[in-house]
């Protein structure tokens, strides 16, 4: 991208602006799927003004343009816009619509892709521009594909089916299951947009975008389980009797909205608002369509894993085990020898290095999402990752944080581990055992079955708010079945979030400590929800991983807590005494026979 | 309401509603002002029904009848309504919109007075009418006054001013200030049905309803601060000078709508949709009025309690604590000489003199709710208040909860303590420890400012929950100044409250446990959110009165535990020792000095 001047980018989509008689242009960043990480050929936001971040949106007018980005990325929109030709703007503060309704003029026409909105952000900005007498006009993308050059073409990733042996459950038996639930709504169709909820129907696996194995594409089903799948046909292959398309029809997604436009005029269709494009929306009410506004049930059965998807995670975790504990031993093998000898490792070293350990697993298939290899002050940025220009030396002076996982043909992990090679100041020890005293509580705590996130975030802080200290991002969320890191709809954050947790769910808990240009710590482990007795049920661990316990202030742990770590740390060395390298197994057995209950008492 | 036959008066409504051209009538059970406590003048549903709980809904046909109560009442319900008359139907799992949506006939036309009911629920009930071609009649309650003989007439009760002194800030500042935040929200004019935001706005305080001091009155105030009260004025005697009512035109409450809907054409009204009738919607939006829907200003503001009031309360909780530590002492003399009388105490006796013992204190106005006076079995239900047929006697086999709280004229408490006077069970113990590992949890927190009273909720539970255990209730609310005892916004539950803690509000800390059939019991102190460090605050105890720790077991306590309950009961016995009886003092000074420190590490 560097070789061309963003300005022409822009100028060259006003002059088409200019042609479809648009005053402005609203460039959303997300695809017609509200995915969190999307395709290069959707990537329209960063093409236009150069911004990477995961959420926000461009306005771009006659002779002014803005972004508006939230307030992770007000340091790094600076770097990477032309601020000649954008001001920047607060994603929340001030809004897009709320900066329409103040400075819109009469007559405007501002374009907006329905298919890249929810119609509460459509009608939002549709009435802030009524206010002022202007008009949101209904606008596909298709100027970039004018004014982008090059633009890579829609994703083809080819499509795999996953083996019922390991998704548990035949796409026919979830049919009739979800449309069960369809019926108990009083709904006659779903209209699905999520790959994952699509993915996990039809047991199928994608590959449009990297590290998110979720086939883009679109799925009616009616309430007798007939489905209709909207998929560009070639990222099937040719074997189509690999896979489950019993009582289903395969169409190109670009005849999805009249698919739904011709079922809405009998229909009540179930659409989860929320994620459903304005077109959804729009099409169904304008075909004399009722719309049922639900969480999709995809979501909510996707959430409660079966019992073979379960033995898939804790296998998977075996292995995952396996990768990160030989990559640590390794880490601290090397590190001293390296800084010794004056070329010391890297954070990007490092991190291909626990790539390849990871690749030399069973049933791994690649990264779950982009590795955190983040040494000293690095680390402190949450979400950072390294590049040349910032690739940081690995040394004894600062913790060494690394959160990474993979994708495997049997679960998906996500774990983090933060190692300190040297001598902890005292700060980092009293920061340190806080964050490890508030994952202990979540991982001790037991709970009712169907308790909210919302309520039990708080257990991991409290020991970090008793320092004046706190992290500014959630403890958890869910985790897909060799699906998406961010799986919704579960989450522990100080948001409410109504999704109750019962057995079969599956989180992560990663409470954290950053300190800005020094350091930054977190521990996460994935967990299971579990029963606990009649009522009650509590996480039980995947991530088999030693915790280091080199910062920990073992005084301030209750007894109760160290024999937390101590019973934890046992199950590590059994469960990978077998697995890892053979020069590993010292190291391992050091990390995880380290007693931590001759602790004091610290509550 | 024993000397008539409830049929008779369902009889003469249905006469009413055939003359009336009504197929059914809704009967809510509220007010006007969504009061919790409301006067006889609006018990119409108890009137109708019998049912006295504090929420529900009565439908009256032809020639049948439906009662929709929740959860808590579906045993009550049974005892107080003739099930020859009512069906009984649960409030939210089939609430009256479903039922008339399945059960009505086409053309029917259903009564329901738009005053009291918000508008999201007639809507919903309106919504579903007519999907049966059905009709919703806005109706006044005016049936009632025809067939309710001897209907009380609305309250009359006088209304008193504030003085600054007591209240901090005059009536004209704080309409300064509420006008600045209308503003600020865009609003021309805030429309105010609540009583006690009301009160807390004119500086003055009512008796429309016992123990709630409110004035049943509406409002409005332009952004400008100017204010009409629409109040009976027969309430404010004839010394109107006595209070604030500069730049405030009086009019009767039955101008109010005509007001509203006078200045609606050129409005931008600040409304409280959550709370406001159906009819004020109806008459901003019918007269070209547009409605900000919001919480109102008032109600944030009357939440930050000002240094005045906090002093009020403080005070006022010495008195409080000296009246409740009397009672508790008398109580722990008495019982065991009446046990062994033949004669016991009972819980309407000691419910007396407690009330006789606050009496006695200076500023002491009225009860502040309805005290809960309850041993051994009846304490398991949670809002038990004890009548003759049920007034069980006090003795050593099971704890007495006593639940109550003091109108003073600088404040309001709230609190509860629970004794054992004989030997617990094992059981007692461990429950009565957890509860009170529990309350200290939160008594202990330290957090952000703004957090969530959702995300503080479960510490107080943990204990209990690590046993399997629970209780069915939230775990705290806001207290008005001397207004209302369950104050608007805060609380601490498993629903979200999205009103972040400050400084300056008022809470209550209660958890408990409750065994059917056997025991009950509740740790209640009422708190002050404080200032700790920046960005965070803690929890400060208002109220002074010993914790029995004879169901402890103080091996399952920390060493943290046990310094707090030390900490705690030497200030009681600081502030309380010159201020109880003589006869108190050895029994006080024994309660307090009790060691808890000598604990074990229970965490």
């Amino acid at each position: 991208m560097a070789s061309e001047n963003k300005a022409m980018r822009v100028e060259r989509l006003r002059a088409w602006m200019r042609r479809e008689g648009l005053h402005g242009l609203l460039v959303p960043r997300t695809d017609a799927h509200q995915s969190e990480e999307t395709a290069e050929h959707d990537n329209c936001l960063e093409y236009i003004s150069g911004f990477t971040g995961s959420a926000g949106m461009a306005l771009i007018l006659e002779d002014s343009a803005l972004i508006f980005v939230d307030g992770r990325y007000q340091v790094q929109v600076l770097d990477e816009v032309d601020l000649d030709i954008f001001g920047i703007r607060h994603l929340h503060d001030e809004p897009p619509h709320e900066w329409l309704r103040e400075n819109a003029s009469q007559g405007w026409r501002i374009g907006l892709n329905p298919m890249m909105v929810n119609a509460a952000l459509f009608d939002r900005i549709d009435a802030a521009l009524m206010e002022r007498g202007a008009e949101l006009v209904q606008q596909d993308q298709s100027g970039f594909d004018e004014i982008w050059i090059g633009r890579p073409a829609s994703p083809l990733g080819p499509i795999r089916p996953m083996n019922v042996a390991i998704a548990g459950e035949s796409s026919s038996d979830k049919r009739k299951r979800v449309a069960a639930e369809l019926r108990k709504a009083g709904a006659t169709v779903l209209v699905e947009t999520l790959p994952d909820n699509i993915a996990w129907l039809l047991n199928v696996r994608g590959s449009d975008v990297t590290m998110n194995p979720v086939p883009h594409s679109f799925l009616t089903m009616d309430d007798a389980g007939r489905v209709n799948w909207f998929v560009d046909r070639r990222k099937l292959g040719n074997r189509l009797s690999d896979f489950e398309l019993e009582d289903l029809a395969l169409s190109d997604p670009e005849q999805f909205l009249g698919h739904v436009a011709g079922l809405a005029p009998s229909a009540r269709a179930l659409v989860d608002v929320d994620f459903a494009p304005k077109s959804v929306q729009s099409t169904i009410a304008g075909n004399g369509g009722a719309i049922i506004a639900a969480t999709s049930p995809l979501t909510i059965a996707k959430a409660r894993k079966n019992s073979t998807e379960l033995r898939g995670f804790r296998d998977c975790h075996l292995e995952d085990g396996a990768a990160l504990t030989n990559f640590l031993a390794w880490l601290s093998r090397e590190m001293d020898a390296r800084e010794k000898s004056g070329v010391p490792l890297t954070e990007m070293e490092a991190q291909e290095r626990l790539l390849s350990f990871r690749a030399a697993r069973s049933g791994f298939l690649e990264a779950s999402f982009g590795t955190i290899s983040a040494a000293g002050s690095n680390a402190a940025m949450c979400h950072y990752h390294s590049r040349p220009e910032t690739n940081a030396a690995i040394t004894r002076a600062a913790p060494y944080l690394v959160d990474s996982g993979g994708q495997y043909s049997n679960g998906t992990t996500d774990v983090t581990r933060t190692l300190m090679l040297g001598e902890p100041t005292p700060q980092m020890k009293r920061a340190y055992t806080a964050v490890l005293k508030g994952f202990i509580a979540l991982l001790m705590a037991k709970f009712p079955v169907g308790t909210f996130g919302h309520q039990l975030d708080a257990l991991a802080r409290l020991p970090l708010w008793e320092m004046g200290l706190d992290y500014d991002h959630g403890t958890g969320h869910g985790v897909g079945h060799n699906l998406l890191i961010h799986e919704y709809p579960h989450r522990f954050a100080k948001k409410p979030n109504l999704y109750g947790l019962e057995p079969g769910n599956i989180m992560t808990i990663e409470p954290g400590y950053y300190e800005a240009g020094a350091f930054g710590m977190r521990i996460e482990n994935q967990v299971e929800v579990v029963e606990a007795g009649p009522g009650f049920c509590r996480f039980e661990s995947l991530t088999l991983a030693p915790i280091d316990l080199s910062m920990v202030d073992m005084a301030d742990l209750t007894g109760r807590e160290g024999d937390w770590i101590d019973t934890y740390h046992a199950t590590v060395f059994d469960k990978l005494a077998g697995l890892v390298a053979e020069e590993t197994l010292p190291i391992l057995a050091e990390w995880t026979c380290r007693r931590a209950n001759s602790a004091g008492d610290g509550a």
